[in-house]
């Protein structure tokens, strides 16, 4: 799966973590897909992957405490190599919401 | 949490991956570790995180057909930076164990 078709993947509430924006950068994305969505999805995959622990960890304890990591979910993708064969690149979907009302509810911003 | 620390902080099926050993090395850790334990703990944090799901994925598709994921946490730590402060690293603990009897034990090689 080339970068364009990962981005085509997913839908209005995914954030697709890479290594070009700075880490606030998707923070706020993240934030701002929470205005309009219960949930957000961040996926990554390869290096990025740590960087979509950082966003997730990062919008809960400063941002949004009452927000849950609700599912993670790994994977693996082919990606086509310069040389032209392909390569498997690890990826991760990490599903942010907030809980049912009543299980932290009153900390929702 | 020091790195020394962060080692001491698992039990026997625990597996620190970091980053000075090339990727296998930890897989055939990880499989050693399956061994003598029904299930296994990767741990990892900072940049390692991504490292650490190419373990699990790895040591899924190729090695160990009937391991699953079957959890997984994240979390925040403190680290002493060399100026004297403390600065956050996100880390992950991957936890794989085979399925109950019934549930893909057929698979397990």
């Amino acid at each position: 799966m080339s970068d364009e078709e990962f981005r085509e993947s997913g839908g209005r509430n995914t954030v697709f973590i890479g290594r070009q924006k700075p880490v606030m950068s998707y923070v706020l994305t993240t934030l701002t897909c929470l205005n309009n969505s219960p949930d957000v999805i961040l996926k990554a995959r390869g290096a990025a992957i740590s960087l979509a622990v950082d966003v997730a960890q990062i919008t809960i304890h400063r941002f949004a405490p009452g927000l849950r990591v609700a599912d993670i979910k790994l994977g693996t993708e082919q990606l086509q190599s310069e040389e032209g064969g392909t390569r498997n690149v690890s990826s991760i979907e990490i599903r942010l919401t907030y809980p049912p009302e009543g299980q932290g509810e009153a900390a929702k911003p």
